[in-house]
């Protein structure tokens, strides 16, 4: 186990010590269940008051706060990312494979595989597939006929590959991610669905990371892309022909039709879904559940199914909850505008 | 690559050249990227603008439209389906499995194989399996003991069928999906969930396609039956002893709870629930996140969450819109109506 | 197959014969298509006019119900229990597995193996994995570094498990599913998602279910914790640093965000997505598809999304029906009132 000085620590990651710059730290932790000894941090005051009762040796906090904390503490630039940037010097990953092809994979003979690649049991290596240097493939992974994977990539067990993808550099598929699938894609005629054959690719630029059991279509005709440092995470669904522009990010189980295409640095929610051949713009927002009917300016927020900009749909909101107390007043005002009606026949 | 005249072309899917009918076809595109020697299609009316920008060399069109391009084009019955007909002449589908049982593949004594199968590397078939001619069953796949799988079936790599399932022929699935995984049930007892073994199985009947990590429970008792032609996207789940009817299809990440029967002709868009123990008539629609709640006619579309049928939801969804100026509206009118109270008791 | 006399079966499920004790009974069945000489039970009264028109031999219906029908039946403390120690009776599950390591599965030497246990073909246990007595790992399942399974476990096919994971004793994995994936945590800084590694495990608790392609994220730092009892149906998503309480059920398709603490027997209905960082109370339930945006207190229902208690929802839900109307009735006074307003104007 590693260990560093607070001054040292503040070193590595570009930030300024107060406090006891000499007390040796030996990991990271987090607020309420750290011990002495270990490193924490703080990014949002609402947490402020654990920081009072941590046992916690130091703590990473933002440069711009004006809180000064009685515990030796780094001023980083960004709390979280001094953190993160602290939390690797710590935590080294787990080697789970070892430095070569395990025997059991098969690995057709025109495939080509970079340096200190580690090929894991069962898996399975189509004609004409690239693994790139230092790429890892873990047990079970099966990547067809002329796909391509970079450098530094990780394939947790089970992910599946089909023919023809292009796998950029950094890029890191979880459990069960299937990548090239086809897409839904059928001629309606004479009440029978004719299946349309599904012959473009999945192209995977580099710094994505894409969660368990995640589908992603392959084109059409041409391609579906997840561009540069794109994160999905766990059961998202891509359809056939979609770009997801650069580092765009989208919570569990949300799903995305076809030929969509989203801008850069847009976030989205957990179960979203969004209709097909509409498109959204750089950083916009989505918020959970949210059903996307229609295309979105860029820097807009939209919320609710169907998805509305989120101040129209946060007043819709509050006064739903009035909604049953309307139904009364309009009621009451009804019958009072009635007598008066009766009264306006007869003298007052 | 194959090559036809605009005439061969007309002739294989049954449709009329209008213009030059010796120009070459050597391939489909699409709209906006086809290129010079390339075959497109106009469906849609609203991509019309596009026709006169094209590469491409000719067109297929609709033959009762009124529209008269100046490109070379064929008249075809249905323009989509002539086109995936054109499509087929030029895509053939991708060779990746030797014709054989590949050497790592553990195949039980008692497995009944076809003719021209092919069965990758890694793959499982227990006791009494059976597989059709042509299949093709890709690499980490498993069956379980007794199912079968018909004739020209596609199983994509790391596909699973539990035991006893029944696949008919000319059946597609996709990577990840799960057939026969048990149902949902449990006798709710002093506190605890006991299960319910689930001891029915999974009937897939012919022409279906299912798509990637998509789940289908066995029946508890009986079965659940996915009936011919029906199209499933990636990630749906049906519940045990659900029946899907003929050409039925439901988008990507749509749900159905136990027990519930859904007619033919179905289309449901994605991220649907439909509740358990329903009936859905034929040729009924369900709009995308919709929440099924009770059963639907034969031929009505519903909408929203919980679903309601169309014209209705759409008139709730529109007055959404005016609900909080309805609300100062109506606190407006008891202010003047509260004035006029007053002057009830008053000399006007 | 086994048989019993009404009597023999009364007595292992600790209910009382009414009528012939002696009929011998073969198996069970549902209600609707049971055949003579097989057991159904009644729980649901709206079932009740099938009952005079089954096939089936005898009925096992509730002690305290005041029916009796005219079938033989035996009375127990719950009926639908009763009905399933009568199944466990005839059904003894299938052994598809032979008792012992298959000669395909990759098992580092530091694995410990407990008693009887059954290893399928071109499974994958890493180093310092433990299998407990009993347990069944199906093909091509993948258990990484340091993971354990207890006793009496059945992982079926293509299930997966990342290092340093505690699954306890009488655990059903689904197919698909998997365990220890990394939480969705990302650093945003300077416009890019820097991953925050994902050192923490997850834990399985004794007696949990898990459906077909869930997947369970494990803890960034510490654990997630599904806990005693618990029943996850198929496509179900738990983020990192969940805890799902004692005999907790969620049905398909449901997604849980990050470090939210779920009570002991909580239902949740399918697709139900639940935010991060919130507590909800023991026996809370939760309709299918709400979206839960803060906590719940104990034994409290919610529904919709935002969800909100459900006499509240219905309320609303039910004043939706009148939206259109309202508007215009609300019209209609305004109009009455800009008469009496000109009228007020002039002598009445």
């Amino acid at each position: 186990m590693p260990e560093y000085t607070l001054a040292e620590i503040a070193q590595k990651i570009g930030g300024e010590v107060h406090g006891d710059a000499d007390i040796r730290i030996h990991g990271v932790a987090e607020i309420a269940s750290a011990k002495k000894g270990e490193l924490i941090f703080l990014a949002n005051l609402k947490y402020r008051a654990q920081l009072e009762k941590t046992q916690a040796s130091a703590v990473i906090i933002d440069a711009q706060t004006t809180e000064t904390p009685s515990l030796p503490h780094i001023k980083a630039p960004n709390a979280y990312f001094g953190f993160l940037q602290a939390f690797l010097l710590f935590n080294q990953p787990k080697q789970m494979l070892p430095a070569r092809i395990h025997p059991t994979a098969v690995v057709h003979k025109t495939v080509k595989i970079g340096s200190d690649v580690k090929i894991g049991a069962h898996v399975y290596l189509g004609r004409g597939v690239a693994i790139g240097d230092r790429s890892e493939i873990f047990p079970n992974c099966v990547i067809l006929d002329d796909s391509s994977i970079g450098d530094d990539c990780r394939l947790y067990p089970l992910v599946s590959v089909r023919e023809d993808c292009r796998i950029g550099n950094r890029v890191i598929i979880h459990n069960g991610a299937v990548i090239g699938c086809d897409g839904f894609g059928f001629a309606p005629y004479q009440g029978i669905f004719h299946k349309i054959p599904q012959v473009g690719k999945v192209v995977i630029e580099d710094d994505v990371e894409l969660g368990a059991n995640v589908t992603i279509d392959r084109g059409a005709l041409g391609e579906t892309r997840i561009c540069q440092g794109v994160k999905l995470d766990n059961l998202v669904h891509i359809a056939h022909n979609v770009v997801v522009g650069k580092h765009t990010v989208m919570a569990a189980q949300t799903g995305v039709s076809g030929s969509t295409t989203i801008g850069e640095n847009v976030m989205m929610g957990g179960q979203v879904g969004v209709v097909g051949h509409i498109s959204i713009g750089d950083g916009a927002r989505v918020s959970a559940q949210a059903g996307v009917t229609k295309g979105i300016a860029s820097g807009k927020t939209v919320f609710g199914s169907p998805a509305r900009p989120i101040f129209k749909a946060r007043r819709i909101e509050a006064t739903l909850n009035e909604l049953p107390k309307m139904r009364k007043r309009l009621a009451i005002l009804e019958k009072k505008l009635a007598k008066f009606e009766k009264g306006n026949n007869q003298p007052l």
